[in-house]
């Protein structure tokens, strides 16, 4: 199986790059609630290609319409089907690609996996491009969290070694996640932008392409959500965020560094602030035992440089079973982080909405 | 829910810390195969308490005995259950907890999550104790994958701020896995224990605890396991790795390092080796697109230090609700990193041969 | 949750009577299969409106379009997603219904559970027009297990007091499924039709409706097949049956019958055909201990007569709360047994497949 | 997979009917519940054999104990696991069993289905004792649902030829369903069972066995409750009954008989009763498009003859690979029935305990 998601609510990503179409079937949604559509393009079109000099210059309108769930732009409790056409599909530019397979790409295991039977134009169902319809379910899920005080967002914490500066892990805020959401540029600190930018824009230069970390917060969620084990918040949200091309490593809180503190360091004490139990740092990232501790959620996620490079490569026919050179042509994004931050937020939405909804019953 | 993983077979974990006994019931396993109680054991003795100076002194048999689904010592094709019996229990060390919460423990959200009524002595269902049971699945599923030449071992990657060699993502084999398993520490560079001891005794001695990374490697796997999106390899082993206690982060190959490096610094060239496939690095860790590439799979997952540490620590009183300080009693690990080495290789098994069936219908 | 369906292969249905469109995605599907989309064409026929003087006159071509997981018309591993438009809606004649549930439908319990925001307009999500994204996948589960021997058919056992002839159990033959699919009435007599018509033309007539049952046989799927406990054939063949609308009962084998029967009756005796074993007699309807046998699976499935009839009927008034006359306008089947058939061959074949894959693992 | 069932509670039922003990494990339920565990063990204690004449004398206590998820005898959130030991095992009367498999039993299948592993004792992992498991878990359900309101009642209403009243369907009440559990003979009326005795009685004398039918009704239900197509009411109480083993059909209201009625018959009249919407009749069964109308929930199901006989029957050797002669040895019931009662209750109770849990989040 594969490109399901969820305990409560049912995520059914299809679709590949170059079908017909792709699109999402969202199952369990409650009834009754009016989606704001303006709201979600608007949010759908962060994730957008052909936006800035960073991202692919494939131009795809990535309008969803919606085949069924809504009555008069409410749920009806039946299953929310969305779909987007793909309209601007360059399919020559792949014919390539089956027998010699990408570096770094899905093309050799997802060849061996299907017996050569694999999509392998754009990517197929392994494409960055399944993400807008993550985004158009996430995007759904973050207005129903909205609903309950629940507010994600994400920044570019990292282009390579350009840093954007790091949430406020005890009192990031809504006002600033919506600061955030209206900035020019998906960052906190928006004169990181110019470095950030020549950064990729030179790699691009020099046909090569860059990774970078995004930092993403929930805030809102009431103490004691998530399972315990296999369900908690961390194994959820990691699950989630995997989904995500080109994810190599998650951390919650204080991560990684974590494993070099004290006890005694990492421990965040309790107190309580008024009537509200709140700890003083938040090194454990908004989840104890896997449960929301009522403080915000934070985690950061690794990207890898996109696989696609203009620089010639060393790889191999499969057909001709030996060494071959591999030049990459079509349109790729050098850096994938920019428009990944919408993307790491709706994983997140779905994930905790899911959660959510299974704290309930 | 919770305590439940598994598509193909499905793991269910119960019990806590102080109950009569914790256990669990496999579901799915293929019947004929004669599982090596004597290797299970070996096994579960890794992560066994009060073996060494870092350890707990809390002395468990911790002996599963089987209830159901072996007959003459081999599956039949009915769940397997092992249950666990909870001999050794002090619950009188617990008392207060539930009113003033262990700061870095899951106490005040499952408080809340439960309304009160966890079980809170030893942790309850939180506890580390209940990754007995969890070793023991992926004991089984360990053998099951050695039948077809899939090997699973872990290494202390670091305690605090001492490090052990990485594994040779390339070429670390099943001899250099065997050899890790009979070492005397589970570490590439035995020499690397004096530090760490040391490291981890200092911090006993301060009333202090450590934390640390374990590195795990998986071979064998061939390429194509794996499911698109929600259900790639990176995705299970994650939602399955955030069911060991402490854990903070997991990165797959480069994982974080990725971040900072170039595409053509990251992909790795697939060559040809005799008749095979193969990549000349591996920062990809064996997956691509959430598939094997039949490269080694490698990641580390981060480990807080242990939570429960005897310096006094802030806290609060949820039933006074106000600020009160905590001492915490009882007998607790400086250092859990050790005697997670099986948990993590326990749950990367299960992850990995839940795939592995997945892949075959 | 609600329209999905199957562990190994994922069916999830979405879409209402009067919503842009209805469709499905399968998701799990093997690569490498190329579909026969006449196939699927003519098997959906045959529940398509319009085609004869029992079925409501409402004419759509149902005709499936593939949104994705097929290229060059072979399966390719991603989720295959199937649409079907609403072009022939006539909203208006469904104007009252909220307000006064029509008595044998969803109207009532849909407006009690969505809080009166189900789209009531054709019965919405859980109108019978749903079942033609079911019998698109079912006739791709049915392609695919031919490809293994397996065939499976459905005749009109009765409608109302008129009766076909019954599957001999035993020896029911791929060449008798195949006669029966061509034949121009699905009855293995098809002198049976004229009664049945006129049964049915004279309710109508009465502007009432009639019930009747189908009787269901699989061919060729290997003993032990099938889960214990809750996902034995039975279990799920009748989780999936009951998904199409009208459905009452089910009985498997001798069914009710069987609990008249002594044991000595009852139990069908084995022998040995050549190598095979078999049974003289078939009691136990393919099935036994939830596993197929090796004999061919007979079931009879019940279905009440059409709720929607041109007589006035005794309802309430949702709004008023008080007691109400209700007379149903609109185009409805006095029959749906005629255009179950496919139906129930449709949920039998992903039922089956599903239990076949799970086998395989 | 197998054992396992339920989307909001998980319930994982293990053993054999000879192994060390059988159990199961419920994931899920809410902390703070307070057990009765009396009530449990005589909810458990109509299931258990030796009870009277129609009975096998194998003579079980069936006590369950609780291995994890009480503190106090209330639950505390964790997976609650309860294990019955098997304590009268005499597997000495099924040694042959393997070579020659059993007429009407799971024998043959679960031999190709486990390629001759299964665990043959008994009947292994299908025996119907793992009904005790089964009903513990019902008799939990039940109490949460008698919390609510919610009261499931069975009764015989049918052995062989001889049958007892209905159910009135429209007015049963929580009054009937109490005043028949604490009933001599799950009868409505109590004089049907010196017949029915008389007919297992006469059967057991012959060397044979007896079937019959048992009806069951679920009051209290709110409408609404229920998920469209694959989830609805009838679905989940199919999937779930069907574990029972020797069940082989299940009707909801009028059932079969529905398929003979004109709509105008079998449709039920909406009415107000006070501010509520009841229907005249009860055709339906309590449940439109898989939902509950609020009306009670009405079905039966069909149970085949004992498949053990004393009788001498045909078979065949699996090992010689010729037909051959098998008389049964060993203790076995008559007829199941009586003893099946409390085991549709629990089957039922979990399916709408689950369900009644979906319908809120």
């Amino acid at each position: 199986m594969s490109s399901a998601f969820g305990n409560c609510i049912k995520i059914s990503i299809f679709g590949q790059s170059h079908s017909e179409s792709i699109g999402v079937v969202i199952d369990g949604l409650k009834a009754g609630f009016k989606l704001d559509m303006d709201a979600i393009s608007a949010f759908m079109k962060r994730r957008a290609p052909g936006q800035n000099a960073v991202s692919t210059p494939r131009a795809e309108a990535d309008e969803p319409h919606i085949a069924s769930g809504l009555v008069d732009g409410v749920t009806c409790g039946a299953p929310l089907c969305a779909i987007i056409n793909n309209t601007n599909v360059r399919s020559k530019d792949y014919s390539k690609l089956k027998e010699v397979p990408r570096p770094a790409h899905s093309d050799f295991p997802a060849f061996v996996k299907h017996s050569g039977f694999n999509d392998i134009r754009g990517g197929g169902h392994f494409s960055a491009r399944l993400t807008a319809p993550l985004c158009f379910a996430g995007a759904v899920c973050m207005q129903l969290l909205q609903e309950e005080g629940i507010y994600i967002g994400a920044h570019i914490s990292s282009i390579k070694d350009v840093h954007d500066l790091p949430f406020d892990s005890v009192s990031v805020s809504k006002a600033e996640l919506e600061k955030l959401k209206n900035a020019p540029m998906p960052l906190l600190n928006q004169e990181t932008w110019a470095l950030m930018e020549k950064t990729v824009l030179d790699a691009k230069a020099q046909g090569d392409s860059v990774g970078g970390i995004i930092e993403c917060a929930c805030i809102g969620l009431k103490p004691g959500i998530g399972e315990p084990m296999f369900d908690g918040i961390e194994n959820r949200i990691s699950q989630a965020i995997f989904a995500v091309p080109a994810v190599k490593g998650i951390e919650f809180g204080a991560g990684f560094k974590a494993a070099e503190l004290f006890g005694s360091e990492n421990n965040d004490s309790f107190y309580f602030d008024g009537g509200t139990v709140k700890t003083r740092t938040n090194n454990h990232g908004g989840i104890l035992g896997g449960l929301s501790s009522g403080m915000p959620i934070i985690f950061r996620a690794a990207f890898k440089p996109t696989p696609s490079i203009a620089k010639e490569q060393d790889s191999v026919s499969l057909t001709a079973k030996k060494n071959e050179k591999l030049k990459i042509e079509g349109r790729h994004d050098p850096c994938v982080v920019l428009r990944a931050v919408p993307c790491v937020e709706a994983a997140t939405a779905i994930a905790i909405y899911d959660l959510l909804l299974e704290s309930r019953r």
